[in-house]
C-alpha cells in the first residue's frame, strides 16, 4: 500500500496548492508527471478542486493536459473554464484539437468561446467541426507548411531552423509549393531539400503531390499510408486548394480509438463512457444496450417455456442447461474474434464466408465431439443416468457445430450488409446459440424420455 | 456477387502464372494490390500453390508479403523455401523482421538458413532473438545510422542524399555519433545538421541521448515516446554500446498487436490463431481455454443442482435462470470494459479500486432496479404470478450491484497482483455472476415457496 500513501501524500499537496491558487506550485507538482498520471491524480480529486485546478494552473499545463485527455473530458474541463480561459489554453493547441474538442460542447458555449479567440483560428475550427469525424477533413490541422514556387531551399532551412512551431511542423510534414490561389502545386521531398544547393528555387526540384480530398475515409488514408511512407498527406478542397494536412500520427490514433471503441460496444458499452461522467448518462448508456438484451433473452426463455413439461419430469435438465448454452456461446466467440482478427489483418472479405464456415466445421467438429463426451461424462456420473450424459453430450456437440459456424461467418454477414460486426455479432450469435443450446437439450430428452426417468 | 466473380478471375490467372512458373506475370499480377491483399488471395489458392508462388515470385515482391503477413505466417511461408532462398528473401528485410521470422522456425529449420545468410546478418539474428519480445532488445533493429565525432555535417547530409537505404534510416531515427569501441557519446538533432554550416564537425553539435537498455519494457517505452517526440531511442548494451535502434513505429505496432491479442484472449482466443494454420493447432488452443471454462460451469451449475428440490416445485423458474444470469453478466461486462478502457488511458490504478467500487455501485443500484423491475413485470404476466415476478426482479436487481462490482473491480485487482487483466476477467466475472444469479433466484424461491405453488 505504499502506492496509496504516497498518492495521498500527493493529492495533499495538490489540494493545498489549489486552495492557495499557487499557479507555480501546481505546476511544480503536474508538469513532471506524465500527462496521463497527472489526470488521474485531477479526476480522483473530485469536480469542483479539478476545475479549479484548470482555473489556476499555467495555460501551457492546461494545454497539455486537455490534449492528453479524450475529448469528452477535454470538453468537460474547457466547458467548465470562463470562454476568456478557455480561448487561451486552446491557442496553445493545433486545429485539429480545438475542433474536437470545441465540436463536443454545447453550441452556446462552443461560440463563447469561439468569439473570444482569434478570428482566423475561430474560421479554421468553425469549418473543421462540419467535416466527419473519421474523414480526412476530420482529422486534419489547418496548420500547413507552404511556400510559394519562387521561394529558395534556403528560406525553407531556415524557416524550420529558426522557429519552433516550423520544426514541429517540419517534422510531422513535407513543405509544400502552392500558388496565389493557394491551389497545391507541388511537394518538395526531405531528401531534394538536402541534396540541393540553398539557393535553388523550390519549382525547380518539387514534385507532383499524392493529395485526398476532405471525405476520403479514414479506410482510404489507411491504405494510403501503407501503400506510402511518408508522414502526411496534404488535403485539398473542391477547388483544388490547400486546405489541411493529415498526418500519419493522427490516422494511427483514429485507428487505435476506432478499434477501442469498437472493442467496448462489443461488451456493450456505447459511447465512450469514463467514470467520471454524470450518472444519468453512464447509467442511461448503459441501460439502453441492456434493455435491447432483455428482449432477446426473453426470446430464448420462451424455448425453455415451450418444454416445461420434459424439464418438470426430468429436472436434473435444468442443471445442464446454462452449461450447455455457455459452453457453446464461448466456441461461437472463439470463432467471432478470429474472424474480426483476419478481417482486420485483411485476410478475409465477406466473399469467404464459404470458405470460413468449412474452415469452422472442422474446429466445431473436433471441440463439438470432444466437448460433448466430456460433459456428457459428468452428466452420467453426476446424476448416474448414462442416458441423461447421451442427451447433452449430443446437444453440446450439435450446438458447438452450429456456434462456430455462426461465429465464423456472422461478422463477415453483417460487414456485406454495411453493418458494424464488432458491435451486433456478439448478441446475435448468444440469442442463437442459447435457443439452439436450450432447444436441442430439450427436444432431445423429450425424445428419449422413456430412458430418462 | 461481382466481387465473387473478379476474385476468381484473378484466382484463376494466378494459379496459371504459378502453374507456369511465370515470375514476371506474378508479380505483374500481385505487386499492384495492397500486401495485405495479396496475401489474402495467396492463402484462398491452399497451402501447396501459395508455397509455389513463394518459390515463383522475385525475392522482392516475397519479402514484402513476409514483412506484411503475421509472423507465424511469415515463418511457414519461409519455411517452405529452401535454406538458400530463404536467406535471399530475409536480406531484403531489416534485422527486426529477421530476427522475429526466424524466432518462429524451428531450431534445424532456422539454424539452416542463418547459414546461408551473411555472417554479420546472421549473428545480429542470433543475439536478437536471446531477447524477449516485448522489450527493448525484441523491439530494435540493429541498422544504425553511426557517425565518428570527427564526421562533418557535410558527410552526414551526403550519406542522406545520396544511398537510398540510409535516407530511409534517417527519416526513421538521428544521426548518432559513437566511439572506436562503439560506445554512444551524442546524438545530432535534425535542427543541428539544417542549421550548421556544412564544415562543421559533428562534436560541436551534438547533445547528450537519452537512451535505454535492451531489457526496456514496452510500457517503458511507450512512456518514453509519450513524453518525448523523437522517432527513435537508442539502446545501449551493458558496456554503453550502441547495439540498435527503437522506432516510435514498431513501438506503436507492438502495442497495437499487444491489444489485439488481449481482446482475443477476452474471447478464449489464445496465440493469434489464423485460419490457415494446421485444424490440429486451431482446434487444441481453443479447446484448452473452453475444457477449463467446463470446470467453472460446474462449479456454476452445482448451485442449480443444489435447489432441484425448489426447482421441481417451480418449474417456471427454469425458464429465467439463464436470463437473470445473463443479463447480469452483460452488466459486468460493461464494468469491466469501462476499467479496460481507462486503464489504457492510465486514468485508474490499482489503488483506485475503492473509488471505482462506489462508481459502479450507483450505476448498479440504478441499473439493477430499473432491470429488476422490467423483467420482474416481465416474469408476472408472463406467468401469472406476481410473486414470482418478485423472486425474479429482486435476484436480478442484486446481482447486477454484484456483477458490477465485480467487474469494475477485478481488473484492477488482477493487474495488481501482476496477472493479466484482459484475459482473466472475463471467466472469472461470469462463474461468479452465474453463482450468485442462480443461488439468488433459487434460495428467494425457496424462502417464498409458499406464494409460488
Amino acid at each position: 500500500m505504499e502506492d496509496l500513501a504516497e498518492q495521498l501524500d500527493i493529492a495533499g499537496e495538490l489540494r493545498r496548492a489549489i486552495e492557495a491558487e499557487d499557479e507555480a506550485r501546481l505546476d511544480q507538482l503536474l508538469d513532471p508527471l506524465p500527462p496521463s498520471e497527472a489526470l488521474r491524480l485531477l479526476l480522483n480529486l473530485g469536480e469542483d478542486l479539478r476545475d479549479d485546478a484548470f482555473r489556476v494552473m499555467t495555460a501551457d499545463l492546461a494545454a497539455e493536459l486537455v490534449e492528453e485527455a479524450p475529448s469528452e473530458l477535454a470538453a468537460d474541463f474547457i466547458g467548465s473554464m470562463d470562454a476568456e480561459r478557455a480561448a487561451e489554453v486552446l491557442d496553445e493547441l493545433g486545429s485539429d484539437v480545438q475542433a474536437d474538442v470545441i465540436g463536443e460542447l454545447e453550441t452556446s458555449a462552443a461560440d463563447a468561446v469561439l468569439a473570444e479567440m482569434d478570428d482566423e483560428d475561430a474560421a479554421d475550427v468553425r469549418r473543421l467541426v462540419e467535416y466527419d469525424e473519421d474523414t480526412a477533413g476530420g482529422l486534419m490541422s489547418t496548420e500547413v507548411f507552404a511556400f510559394a514556387a519562387a521561394a529558395t531551399v534556403g528560406s525553407v532551412i531556415r524557416r524550420i531552423a529558426d522557429e519552433e512551431d516550423e520544426f514541429d511542423r517540419y517534422r510531422a510534414q513535407n513543405p509544400y509549393v502552392v500558388d496565389e490561389e493557394g491551389r497545391l502545386n507541388g511537394v518538395i521531398s526531405l531528401r531534394a531539400l538536402l541534396a540541393s544547393k540553398r539557393a535553388a528555387k523550390l519549382s525547380q526540384i518539387m514534385v507532383s503531390p499524392i493529395t485526398v480530398t476532405t471525405d476520403a475515409s479514414l479506410d482510404a488514408l489507411e491504405d494510403l499510408f501503407i501503400e506510402h511512407t511518408f508522414l502526411a498527406v496534404p488535403v485539398l478542397d473542391e477547388l483544388g486548394r490547400l486546405t489541411g494536412v493529415v498526418t500519419r500520427a493522427s490516422v494511427t490514433e483514429a485507428l487505435a480509438e476506432r478499434a477501442e471503441s469498437q472493442s467496448l460496444r462489443r461488451q456493450g458499452v456505447i459511447g465512450d463512457e469514463l467514470r467520471s461522467m454524470p450518472l444519468r448518462i453512464r447509467s442511461g448508456r448503459r441501460l439502453a444496450w441492456l434493455s435491447a438484451n432483455i428482449v432477446l433473452n426473453i426470446i430464448a426463455a420462451s424455448v425453455i417455456s415451450a418444454y416445461e413439461e420434459t424439464l418438470a419430469a426430468v429436472i436434473a435438465i435444468a442443471v445442464f442447461l446454462p452449461m450447455v448454452s455457455d459452453m457453446s456461446g464461448c466456441s461461437g466467440n472463439q470463432a467471432v474474434g478470429v474472424t474480426m482478427r483476419e478481417l482486420s489483418l485483411g485476410l478475409v472479405r465477406p466473399v469467404d464466408a464459404l470458405r470460413v464456415w468449412l474452415k469452422e466445421i472442422s474446429v466445431g467438429l473436433v471441440n463439438g465431439i470432444a466437448l460433448g463426451i466430456l460433459i456428457g461424462l459428468v452428466a452420467w456420473f453426476w446424476k448416474g443416468n448414462p442416458w441423461l450424459g447421451l442427451v447433452i453430450g449430443l446437444a453440446l456437440a450439435i450446438n458447438t457445430v452450429i456456434a462456430v459456424s455462426i461465429g465464423g461467418v456472422v461478422p463477415l454477414l453483417l460487414k456485406r450488409l454495411g453493418q458494424d460486426p464488432a458491435v451486433a455479432s456478439g448478441p446475435l450469435l448468444t440469442t442463437i446459440t442459447d435457443m439452439a443450446g436450450f432447444f436441442l437439450v430439450l427436444s432431445l430428452a423429450t425424445l428419449m424420455m422413456p430412458y430418462l426417468i
